[in-house]
C-alpha cells in the first residue's frame, strides 16, 4: 500500500490554491506565500507546507512562479495515470456517484455501476452503462478497474467486496454503515453520510 | 458552539458497538470491555474509552450490563430531541440525501429539499416535500430547522448559504467543492466526494 505524500487536509486545500492562482494568473507572473496566505485568510506556515508538499519553495523575494505553481498542483492531484472506478449498488447513491462530474480532476474515472437488480444493461442519465452483477468481473478486468465503490446495503456489503476483491480492485470506498473484512494491502475508505451528519447535530 | 464531548472515530464506533451488543443481548447479561475488543478486533484501551465517553466504567469482574449499555449508546447517538434539516439542491445527490434511510438512528430527519428549478411542490420518491426555493424560509420557521445540507454547484453555494444562515440554521453540511463565509458560531462540516475518492487513489 502506497502512503499518500499530503494528508487529506492538504489535499482538500489544493483545489481552493488552485482556483485561487487561476484568477491571478493573467494579473502576474509570481506570487508569495505571505500574499497567498493573506488573500485566502490562512496561516503563512500552512501556505508554505501545503505548497512545499507538491513543489519546490517559493524563491526569495519573488515567491512562486504562478504558471509553475498551478502545473505542479494539477500533476499532484491527477496523478501519472487515470484511476477506473465501478460502482456496486445503482440505488440513489450509486448512480449520484456514477454521474458525479466532479472526479475528473482527479484523474479519476468512475466508469460504471453494477446491481443485483439490474437485468439488461441501462445508461446513467448521463450516458454510462449500469450492468448486471454477471458482468462485473469482465468489465473490471478490461477496465483494468483499480477502485471498487459499495453503495449497497450494509448486510449485502461483506459479499460485494468480496466480489471486488477478486475482481482485483486495489483499493475500496464503503458507504455502507458496516466493517469489512479484506485481505491486507487492499485499502479501504469508509463514508458513512449519517455519521458525518449526525458529527455536525452534536457541534450545533 | 457546543462541542461535541466523543472524535468522530469514537462516533463511528458507537454504532458498530451496538449492533454487536443487539447479537449478545439475548444470551448474557453482562459483557466485559476485554471480551467485546477480542471479539470486534480492537483495542481494549480503544473499548474502555468509547465506551466510557457515553456510559460509565464496566465493573470489575463483571463488565458491563448489556441493556445499560446498548441504552446509553442509543440516547447518545438519538441525542434529546430530532433534528430537522433542510437540503438546498435538489439534484442526484440532494435527492439521494433527502431518501436516504440511515439518519433516524442518529436523531436526525432530512425534512425537505429545496431547488431554484422546482417551481411546483414535488414529492420524492419515498414521499419527502421537494420544494421551490421561495418557500424555504417559511419552511424552515415552520420546521425549526437545526441543519443545512448545500447540494448545489460550487458557483451558488454560498448564495444559498447566505439564505440558510437568513434562516437560522445552527449548522451547515456543504457537498459543494468550496469554501464558504459564515458568520462566527455557525459551524460548517464540508463533503468533498471527488477528494475523498482521490485521497483513496492517492493509497492503492
Amino acid at each position: 500500500m502506497k502512503q499518500p505524500d499530503v494528508s487529506k487536509a492538504t489535499m482538500g486545500r489544493l483545489p481552493v490554491y488552485l482556483k485561487y492562482l487561476k484568477e491571478k494568473e493573467s494579473k502576474a507572473d509570481n506570487i508569495s506565500a505571505t500574499t497567498i496566505a493573506r488573500e485566502l485568510r490562512m496561516g503563512e506556515v500552512r501556505v508554505r507546507k501545503d505548497l512545499g508538499s507538491v513543489s519546490g519553495a517559493g524563491r526569495p523575494k519573488t515567491g512562486y512562479n504562478i504558471g509553475e505553481l498551478m502545473l505542479a498542483i494539477e500533476n499532484y492531484l491527477r496523478g501519472e495515470k487515470t484511476t477506473e472506478v465501478v460502482i456496486v449498488g445503482a440505488g440513489k447513491l450509486g448512480r449520484a456517484l456514477l454521474d458525479y462530474s466532479g472526479f475528473g480532476e482527479y484523474g479519476i474515472n468512475v466508469a460504471a455501476a453494477f446491481d443485483v437488480s439490474v437485468k439488461l444493461p441501462e445508461k446513467s442519465q448521463n450516458g454510462k452503462p449500469i450492468l448486471p452483477m454477471s458482468e462485473l468481473s469482465r468489465f473490471c478486468r478490461e477496465h483494468d478497474a483499480g477502485i471498487g465503490i459499495i453503495t449497497v446495503p450494509a448486510a449485502a456489503a461483506q459479499k460485494v467486496c468480496d466480489e471486488l476483491v477478486k475482481c482485483r480492485v486495489k483499493g475500496i470506498w464503503c458507504f455502507a454503515p458496516t466493517v469489512l473484512n479484506l485481505p491486507a494491502g487492499i485499502p479501504v475508505q469508509y463514508e458513512n453520510m449519517a455519521l458525518s451528519l449526525a458529527y455536525l447535530n452534536k457541534k450545533i
